[in-house]
């Protein structure tokens, strides 16, 4: 039988690793990247650093290219499934071809696999199409939300109230659903005129690139899409996350 | 300056501690436990277990009382809030008494310190007070909820969907407020009735005792409601949550 591991490596701290995490690094024989193929990007650089700090030589890399997403369609979920699809027949390709009976792979996932991820839906997606067999996995990681209140200080939850996560993109259409909204996924800034909200805002999570912002929206909502902005120009990509909590 | 360190130990696997918690336990002079005596918890010995493998020697352990909390009145809110006031003087009395300026002292926290859990809001509750002076850092760990999808192997979040984290006291007034709701702190199996929907439970995460159930409400409900009951009996405790997601 193979055997796959889905490993949380936390928000982009390489000490946020868990010991568990740790040890299924050290366990895998294959590490199986799919991506873009940009060289310079940090978070690439920071993924082979876990793996060349905590990997148990021998172990290979096998890697794939990550299959185009259709950013301009209004069909989000459409254009995602299809993307899904696709990068499911590159992962199962990996599989079938790159990891023998008996042997270990691993899959590394920023964050937590269980948020806003796709590979575990993808892992669902290969089982189920039945061209290759395998047992697996999943080990938590740190979130960037855990990351952010842990960086903020505060709670994500008050006495006895929900709170919501959700992404940039429904916020702008339902607004503040709850006193306390998570967002992940904005690249819109779409906390914009909520003004009875208190905004926590985090980017590059971990990184020394690490940037902080809170205060009332109304005060600080400028200042935060910005920052954004300016990051973002500067380093070609950027990782953000907000909590909102009413005022 | 006095600094305190209020560190996230994961749901109850000892391998959920991250590096930089391990790195946080080592720095720590003085471990602060303010607890209900309980010596026989498997929590309680747990948490001796993490300090006494990764605290540095020489280490000192400040122990106080866990005040009553009141859990007859209807007025939650308040009964928590009392309860915390009083926990907040313990807390504040070990700080100023045990650790001497220039030291680290240590809360260890089940879970992630962000989720449901009352010791950074004890903190600033203290830091208002003014009657002692400290800087303090927050260290992110593994929750309950990260720990429960990742035992179910299934993602927290759909694609561009929300999910509404909340008490079984809540779920109990208004029902299922999202598709996807994980519910915490909820002794009376509010899930109950919840026929739409599957349910993804767990108790005891991480640890020996670790109880999984999954499936539509109407099927396993019972089966859950029995097992949490029996468990509960045996053990003397019990901490569980889940996700209900539906059908």
């Amino acid at each position: 039988m193979k055997r796959l591991l889905i490993i949380g490596i936390g928000a982009g701290d390489p000490d946020h690793l868990t010991l568990q995490a740790v040890k299924a690094i050290a366990a895998a024989d294959v590490f199986f990247i799919v991506d873009k193929g940009e060289v310079k990007h940090e978070l690439v650089q920071l993924r082979q650093d876990l793996i060349q700090e905590h990997g148990r030589a021998p172990y290979r890399i096998a890697e794939a290219r990550d299959p185009e997403r259709d950013r301009t369609t209004p069909a989000y979920a459409a254009a995602v499934e299809d993307w899904r699809a696709r990068r499911a027949l590159a992962c199962e390709t990996l599989i079938r071809d790159e990891l023998a009976d008996g042997e270990t792979g691993a899959f590394l996932v920023w964050g937590d696999p269980g948020v806003y991820d796709s590979t575990l839906a993808i892992v669902e997606q290969i089982l189920e199409r039945g061209q290759v067999v395998f047992d697996y996995e999943v080990i938590p990681g740190i979130s960037s939300v855990a990351a952010l209140t842990a960086r903020h200080r505060i709670g994500l939850t008050q006495v006895g109230r929900p709170v919501h996560l959700t992404t940039g993109r429904r916020l702008a259409q339902e607004g503040a659903t709850a006193d306390d909204v998570v967002v992940m996924l904005d690249a819109h800034c779409s906390f914009a005129g909520l003004d009875d909200f208190t905004i926590y805002w985090g980017a590059f999570l971990g990184t020394p690139d690490e940037i902080l912002v809170a205060g009332p929206v109304a005060e600080v909502g400028d200042r935060i899409r910005a920052l954004r902005a300016e990051a973002r120009e500067r380093k070609g990509w950027i990782m953000d996350t907000y909590l909102l909590r009413r005022t």
